[in-house]
């Protein structure tokens, strides 16, 4: 705090969201006031673009292109970054840590990436780094966790954490639109970047949920230990074909803990109608959290955008500067000593739904039951759908009683070699977890 | 803290959810002295019923039939208040934190009533009372009401607040079930007490939604000050002709706030099948807030049970301890100063659902749509359903667009006196907000 009993805070990255954030903290200065027991006033906003700093409209004396201006600032309180990626961003909050300012983050692939050791920094330093907006955008979940739930063990997480490839998925389901299709539409609302890889192929979802299971399980869970298989290999008609059985299909980040050890994954999955997950469309988000006494708790929201993201960025900030006004002293942050086991995905119990483009003649499906009953996987039902007279050949659409992964991968890889088998158009866990 | 640095809390209460809380704090002592940084001891258990304190299997030396033992013991530095209701309750409460000591309740109706002065006593004596579990059992509401979405303008909550009727109307949706049947099935599966009136008749959801909008609003809201109506006139037609139009019936908690004016109220609704609310089915609560930034959110859990309300009220347990630890002044607690006025029910405009009972001749409807439209409701449809030959009446349900309460109501009194219409069978508002 300030001699004048204020709270400075400096922005880092005038982006879209930083703009925002910094636009909340000028336009409701009562409001915050009111709430913090002091005033919050933004005192920096640094970006290397000179051209964004126009755009922001903020007043030209806050402005400075010069990262240290913030982060050295003796009138900054509390270190706003918003910038993303790993680089400047771990350097900078590192520094601001480091002199005993706190900070708030926005930044998943920070947190995922060097998320305890900054956070054991700032305890270091007797100092808070909050970090509600690196995951579901405004929607409360890292607080809950932190706090709300606290009392539980927390046993799985079952999530839409990324809205590209939900809005994606939503399109292709109401619209029967084919992947790239929906792609190109998500670019043109502006849901999609020009170079989708980060979302469409699993990695920011990964980091999403990197960061929720190191929280929940009290242990360090690095992206690289989350399975990823992206949505572009979804073709319209598995869309179809699921609804018919009573499934959406979602892409899924998924954490379950069992007797120390973590399974950990993101993938297209089909989830059965009844439940929420299954409702959850368009840009939305939702984070569905099981403990052993509150059961499944579900949260669901806008996980992207700047109001949503300012929400949860500027009430990290009033958390923050709550805790000076009283005074408060260090609070036990996350705790992510526990030693826990990566469970390997071959080792993964679940259901399966295959859709295979077959020779359309009497005898194929034998060929292909005795692949399954081979490896003891169990079918629950074995569909046959639209043939086509002039190549001959048919669609048949397979789901399975829960199986082992590596059975069932074994299985479909055997049934490519086989003659009549002209495809494995799609291969699709199904969840059926509540 | 006590001289060994352990942190001591006293149970008032040991019904089932009393019992489960002493239960997680005894058997779960290094989990949570691990989150809290020191030991969280159990040292008293009070309940006046000898029988509840042989049932709830504590160790002996805890228990007492003496509440005094609880809130006067030097050992005790935080209260969990499970006995429900305001007396003796509020003394209770009153003495333990004019004492100095820290207070958790889950009391929903002392909260709605006496909630803003005892968290002011609370606060005068630098203590906190928390009360997540007041409101949605296990689900974290309050909290993120608290903190997490602090830096918002709330402007409306839709809830589900009320697991006894939303298991009721469930049952009538699914099953066709009466209101009658449909009560004593809740009952025999212990989801409905045997004098039903609180939960039936939106006592319960009331001082709930009473708790939820003082603190989104900052303001005093009163359970007298919320509209309130039952589920007990809904007819099993009346779900299937929903269903029909593309809607569930539920009991609906509603707070909005337009420039300082409230609207508060809880009634059945027809909510479209498109909003999540619909989807919030048996003993489920749900919780949608919206704010200028975040927009909707939502919160979806078990709103009551033992297991569920103890994830709260330890979970706000050790919060507080944690409090302790850090040795951090009192907080601002929730600010209820604001000015608000309420609006009153006859100026709330809104769409309705109404089913008639009617004479099974031409001429009829010529009536009807004459009253609607000398009062200037606009109707949306009208759909003659089941006539019944023998005794020649018909059914009828009319929708309209948005009208004004006051209107409505007078139009179908008015009807209630047409000759041809035997019966106003219901009269639901229909909510579509999103």
């Amino acid at each position: 705090m300030r001699e004048d009993g204020s709270i400075g805070v400096g922005v880092l990255g005038l982006g879209v969201i930083g703009s925002q954030v910094a636009r909340v903290l000028l336009d409701q200065t009562e409001r915050l006031a009111h709430q913090v027991g002091a005033p919050v006033v933004l005192r920096r906003a640094v970006d290397i673009d000179t051209a964004k700093l126009q755009a922001s409209g903020l007043p030209g004396h806050l402005l400075t292109t010069d990262a240290a201006d913030v982060v050295n600032s003796p009138e900054v309180d509390v270190v706003v970054e918003l910038i993303g990626g790993v680089h400047p961003a771990m350097d900078l909050l590192t520094t601001a840590l480091s002199q005993g300012k706190h900070a708030v983050t926005a930044n998943k692939e920070l947190m995922a990436k060097q998320g305890p050791e900054l956070i054991e920094l700032a305890e270091q330093n007797g100092v808070h780094l909050l970090y509600e907006a690196s995951v579901g955008g405004g929607i409360p979940i890292i607080g809950p966790l932190k706090k709300d739930l606290l009392a539980n063990e927390i046993t799985s997480i079952y999530a839409i954490i990324n809205g590209t490839t939900n809005y994606i998925v939503t399109k292709m389901s109401r619209e029967g639109l084919d992947f790239d299709s929906a792609l190109r539409q998500a670019q043109a609302a502006g849901f999609a970047e020009s170079d989708p890889t980060n979302d469409i192929e699993g990695f920011d979802p990964a980091y999403k949920l990197a960061i929720l299971a190191s929280l929940a399980f009290h242990t360090r869970v690095r992206a690289e230990d989350v399975y990823r298989e992206g949505i572009s290999r979804l073709a319209p008609q598995d869309f179809q074909y699921a609804d018919e059985l009573g499934y959406a299909i979602k892409l899924l980040a998924i954490a379950r803990c069992d007797d120390d050890v973590l399974s950990l994954r993101v993938h297209p999955a089909l989830v059965p109608y009844e439940h929420l997950l299954a409702r959850v469309d368009g840009v939305f988000n939702a984070i569905e959290i099981e403990g052993d006494l509150v059961g499944q708790v579900l949260f669901h929201g806008q996980g992207a955008g700047p109001l949503p993201t300012s929400s949860a960025v500027v009430g990290d900030t009033v958390e923050i500067a709550r805790g000076i006004v009283s005074r408060s002293g260090s609070v036990r942050p996350g705790n992510f000593s526990r030693e826990v086991s990566i469970s390997p995905m071959e080792e993964l119990t679940t259901s399966y739904y295959a859709r295979l483009t077959v020779a359309d003649h009497a005898g194929v499906l034998a060929n292909i039951t005795k692949v399954l009953g081979d490896l003891s996987i169990s079918i629950a039902s074995i569909i046959q759908k639209n043939a086509d007279p002039t190549v001959r050949t048919a669609e048949i659409v397979i789901t399975t009683h829960p199986a082992q992964e590596r059975a069932v991968q074994e299985a479909f890889h055997q049934m490519e070699q086989i003659d009549v088998v002209k495809e494995v158009g799609s291969l699709i866990r199904v969840e059926n977890w509540s």
